[in-house]
């Protein structure tokens, strides 16, 4: 069995790693770290996990974590970065959530996340934990900086068009709809439910904080310099994200659904509907599956528009995280996902 | 493995049934019939059963469902009443979700219902499926009528106290608040986004079919005649029924706390939370349990306030089908229902 | 014109009142204050109001107060209380919408607004703000408390049966269901649209702070001791409160419709439903009325259910002020009231 | 008082129109026809509207409508073009909510929507109603046609780029987001809570009905052809069109906020927010205001973003049926829309 640590288990993505740890068959959940609840049962925080998990949460205290084979980082940004290197030294895996470890360039990082990068060295060893891009690489690293969520629906998206080079990687639109959970747990007046419900509106239309990151795995598809811009939408609900993609072909190509089929072929999280499918955000909800299909314009044919949604909480956060543990510990890359979405 | 066939898997119970079923360690899904989707892929009306199911809906054949060993009516009222003989004859165990065989009483039935009982004879055979009372009758029936969804959550709450007669049992009054899947899939204006959300209404406080089945529950627990108030009210969400429940004591108890914990104490899907605990119909989306909570009226000690919330899909319908199923099969009552609940 | 001031204008009471009053054709707000929003426009904080008011967000100056012919206090409890009696003194009317002079006894409300009450001699001067039962007074008044949101809707739907003494006073049950609005705009993590949205829970089902004021209003009605049993919930939506109440006649009596008909037929804002109706609060959402619907159990045919619907931001609280306002100042109660509810 | 008929008055834009002409100070409401309804209360129906109408709705009898000064048709497209000629003759002047005279094309408009078009004489004759564009040819005809919610939000957010000639009319892309009251009162499973609650879905993105409307009004302005990619949404909630758009600028402007703040200088229902806001559709609710803001890529300074938003049911229905209407009469343009949006 995995022992496995969460640091900063009383989020959204800690819950979510719980929900589907609980009833993995290789794992063990042995801390769950919390400073603002330690002491407290983590089934009082979390009464849906009541007969799952028996534990308190515990203060973060390195000692104890570094007796964990796993630790993930569930924590707001600039946490893992401070204690990545310790756990790492003392031969524990890390599977980072947040933001952390994702821009390979400190200097871009600390400017959008407005702080400077602790442990700047790390980086280069840090593998972006897309499975569908780096699969090889996870299975090697003792580091994995998890894709946020925005970064994971968008990239999916976008990558057979991109890696192919068949669009213009200059006219790149991500139009992209997410669910409140994406702000997480924090108590703030936009995620209100009197704010948010029934209501749409956009926000950080002028730069969001994953643009630079979707950005980099663009780049590193294309081999190009992209231009992308990203739009992220607030949406009356909970769970899901809904990203719009729109690209220029080069030229006209006439076949994009079995493009988009082959390159999917044995990703066993990532489903091309059929042709002229629109996927809804409640297929995949509570699921590890990525769903997409692909249109085209009905007055501009080389303009292309891709759907691809997820469960912003688990293949965009907790599922792709225990995704990438699976890889990284000789598992099977299923295991514990086997998670069929909850309709209605 | 166990061959199970669904009729009328269009609906709500349907998908969840095969949510449920598709990844029962001991079930094959064998067939599912629709009469309006025959023909179509099952996962193409359901496409979060993408990558889990393969076949198509079929036109519901007594010759092909009696190849199954179990047999799960997911119809409006008045279906399995009539299929229900042929199937048993042939030696298919049979699951009704539907009303069709809970009340005991033929004529009672009638009136509540607006048609004849098609097969009252089989009434009497018929074992209510609510495995906290009747396990081991239902371990030896091969008809098992399911209990609907407010019933349920009604009767785990109030019969701790009804079976130990500390309640008047002239004065229940039972409040209780469902999600608008309990209503189905069927195309009504009243079960509209624009209609439903944002809003509450009671309905049916004249009087509401699930009130004979629950009187039935609570008098045969009792031995004595009840008289129950049941108010069902539309909630603006889609899962969840959280029922709340007040009755009268015959004379001051002073622990019921532990009167709950020792009636439940051996069930695995009734949880009964710590005192003073307000249970969210969300801690159980998605999952098999009923979580209870007691509390006292504050002005009127011997007025007692007790919290019952299910997923009406899951405990209230396919959830408690499935665990019925375990049971008159033999196995582990709790097989294919280890679901931790989906929060947020 | 009526010159108004909002203490505590960033709150949804708050907005509300400057909805409604922006509109009114007696009254110019002169000034809005808010501690956390000084200098800030109105409309930045509330852009629904662009092009309806056009000041900024003041600190609270008695001097400037001072200078209005009224003041609404959208605070929280404990606020008006300080500044009542300088604003008094300076012959400026004082409406507030917090609970400070509801509750006649200084202790119990002590007790249960966890301080000691500032300005307990205004208590007994201040008239309670429901205009259905104290039109006369309020005309008089120059200090009016508003009623809370549960209490207006309980004690509207009690008071027929109430005052004519048709039922006992001993086994009243109000089981009612808000809207998350009622918790208000501040930051919480149980009001975030993740943990509320999608779920229903109880609260306080022990005690609630409104529990004393309702029973305050049924006992002076009654002339009798009353004992409540108040179990407020919390609904997934933003707007509305729907009580449904229970109680038992003394005796077998006929007719209870035309008994709500006659108590309400010169009440501009309660509308008594046909028999038989079941009021949605979409019905009132945005506007001034409150709906009833009278019914009886099917097992207990004493046993009286009356289904009572406010908008809580309201008829339970801002629109309620604003009618009290145009009492206290001779004016049509009507007046910036003739709203239509906003369906769907 | 201008007598005014609606035709269709069971549906959405139906209510709609009724709340906004009950209160309007030169509107008699003099019949509501439904011929699903025929005989029974308006305010039974829609219970928001007790103690604003009277009146039964009954079967649609040109008789009876040519009495009126106005007809509004809240209808399905292709009634209004059966009925309009036959009361133009009777001097009763027509204001057309659905799509029947907005295309001026028959044949497209039969292409797109499947049947032939019955009164094509007319088609030249009416007037597309948006004021914004066509007042003046608004306040001279009898025949106005309202334009869609969609194309609403869209050609305002688009106008001012569009009319200027500073964006390239082959690359325009609208993302558009709508609530499901768009779909209407039509009992349909694709608008059911449980399937439209919690979800976010595109829809007919190969082409939708609006496509044409748009593009027609865009050419119009443009002078010129456009290519427009327009994905519709379907959003978890009921009122509210956040339209988010993207052009690409022929050459590089500094100043685009003064170029929205004058092309909407005189326009009451178009509010262009202050530079860097992201307007929310709660913001309109129940409002008749359009907020615009203008955004640029990060990544691509000649790529512009335009977020648009309305109430659907309001600004892109009934409240600029009003609003036409008054044009056509020679009313203040604003009377009976002063409504303050409903926040929250």
């Amino acid at each position: 069995m995995i022992r496995a640590g969460i640091v900063g288990g009383t989020g959204y993505t800690g819950v979510e790693l719980l929900r589907i740890l609980v009833l993995h068959p290789e794992v063990e959940v042995a801390v769950v770290t919390s400073r603002s609840d330690a002491g407290i049962r983590v089934d009082e925080v979390y009464p849906n996990l009541r007969g799952a998990i028996d534990i308190l949460f515990t203060v973060p205290d390195p000692k104890v974590l570094s007796r964990c084979d796993v630790v993930f980082f569930a924590t707001p940004n600039g946490t893992a970065m401070l204690m990545a290197e310790e756990l790492l030294q003392k031969d524990v895996k890390v599977i980072d959530l947040s933001a952390d470890f994702r821009l390979k360039d400190a200097e871009e990082w600390a400017e959008w996340y407005g702080m400077e990068h602790a442990c700047p060295h790390l980086i280069e060893e840090a593998v972006y934990g897309l499975p569908e891009v780096n699969r090889e690489r996870i299975k090697q690293t003792r580091l994995c900086a998890c894709p946020g969520c925005y970064p994971t629906a968008v990239q999916l998206g976008f990558l057979p068009l991109i890696e192919t080079g068949l669009i213009e990687p200059a006219y790149l639109i991500a139009d992209v709809k997410s669910g409140v959970s994406g702000a997480g747990r924090k108590a703030q007046v936009s995620s209100l439910m009197s704010e948010a419900g029934e209501s749409v509106k956009a926000y950080a239309a002028g730069g969001h904080r994953h643009l630079p990151e979707i950005s980099q795995g663009l780049e590193a598809a294309s081999g190009n310099p992209v231009s992308l811009t990203f739009v992220p939408h607030l949406m009356p609900m909970t769970r899901g994200i809904h990203a719009t993609l729109y690209a220029r072909l080069q030229e006209e190509v006439d076949e994009l659904q079995s493009l988009y089929q082959q390159r999917y072929a044995e990703e066993f999280f990532v489903d091309v509907l059929p042709a002229g499918a629109h996927p809804s955000t409640a297929n995949v909800r509570g699921g590890n599956h990525c769903q997409i299909a692909i249109h085209r314009s009905r007055q501009d044919s080389r303009l292309v528009v891709i759907l691809s949604v997820i469960d912003n909480l688990v293949k965009g956060a907790s599922g792709q995280a225990v995704q990438n543990m699976n890889l990284m510990f000789g598992l099977d890359e299923r295991l514990g996902l086997n998670i069929v979405g909850l309709y209605p």
